[in-house]
């Protein structure tokens, strides 16, 4: 074990703003909002989704969603998450929206899918993963404001081929508690 | 000065690949994709561009564009950009594209804009600013692929209000040589 780093926080040269840099090791850690990439998934009019086993909301129901790896286009990022934490293959059909959350400095970007085969079963992050008709959705215990926002659009854009992302809802910067 | 980090490859203790860790001080440098924010800017019918102050690409014509910043929306950032490599003032109506770019690890979020106010000069990363009508633009000195592909999806959607994003052009992963 090492005692980690020691960060300070400075203005690097060429730089225009504060970065943490290490004093040990003279590392500077550029931090840059980091992607999310995930799927509303449906089969047969039900939408897929996995009750969290880790935390943040462990137990909390989620779409298959994480954060965007290297080497890899946003596309299939959303479809690695589906398959880690739900064991199922999807087909993307569109880009559902394009969310910011700058208090934890996220982008969401989340997509419509089906699934590509009738199977799904738990991966190692998720405790269950269920298909559930609109009206059985758990809604008081779903994970993330961004979670209702992405099955409420899905609504809202049911039968078309082709639409614009949505961004936040009006109001919802991702600060704000859950309006439900 | 301190010597720097020194890293090596190896799988942090509950992950599922290989990250970055330096020996000195055990920071794990987690690296996940990039978030660039441009726009295609436009006035009277011709294109807002900036020839590069800096490298990669010196002395060639960019849209404004650059790494997203923590604290900020994906739109908020795209202006941020104008503001500074182009001084300008731009108003954002619809989002043009969502380029994945694995090689080098990003993805580019390019907006559709017109300038708010035509007032624009070179900011300290620009050589010179300029407005170019569609046959004046030097497209042989145009700095990155995407670049061209965000100007031709601009003229693929124009005037329509409302449209998806562009992805990447058909067999262009941003790893090919430019194709023109």
């Amino acid at each position: 074990m090492t005692a980690g780093p020691d960060f300070h926080a400075t203005i690097p040269e060429g730089d225009d703003r504060e970065r943490d840099v290490c004093r040990t090791c003279g590392f500077v850690n550029y931090v840059n909002p980091k992607i999310v990439v995930g799927a509303v998934v449906t089969h047969d009019g039900r939408f897929l989704l996995a009750r969290r086993a880790i935390e943040p909301r462990r137990g909390f129901w989620t779409i298959p969603a994480g954060f965007m790896e290297e080497g890899e286009s946003v596309a299939e990022g959303a479809a690695r998450e589906a398959r880690e934490e739900a064991c199922a293959d999807i087909a993307i059909d569109a880009l559902l929206a394009v969310y910011s959350i700058p208090r934890i400095s996220q982008v969401q970007m989340i997509h419509r899918a089906a699934l590509a085969r009738p199977e799904f079963a738990a991966g190692p992050e998720s405790l269950e993963v269920r298909l559930f008709a609109w009206d059985e959705i758990p809604w008081d215990e779903i994970a993330f404001p961004s979670v209702h926002w992405a099955l409420h659009h899905w609504r809202a854009v049911e039968g078309q081929a082709a639409f614009p992302p949505f961004v936040n809802p009006p109001g919802q910067d991702g600060r704000a508690p859950l309006p439900y």
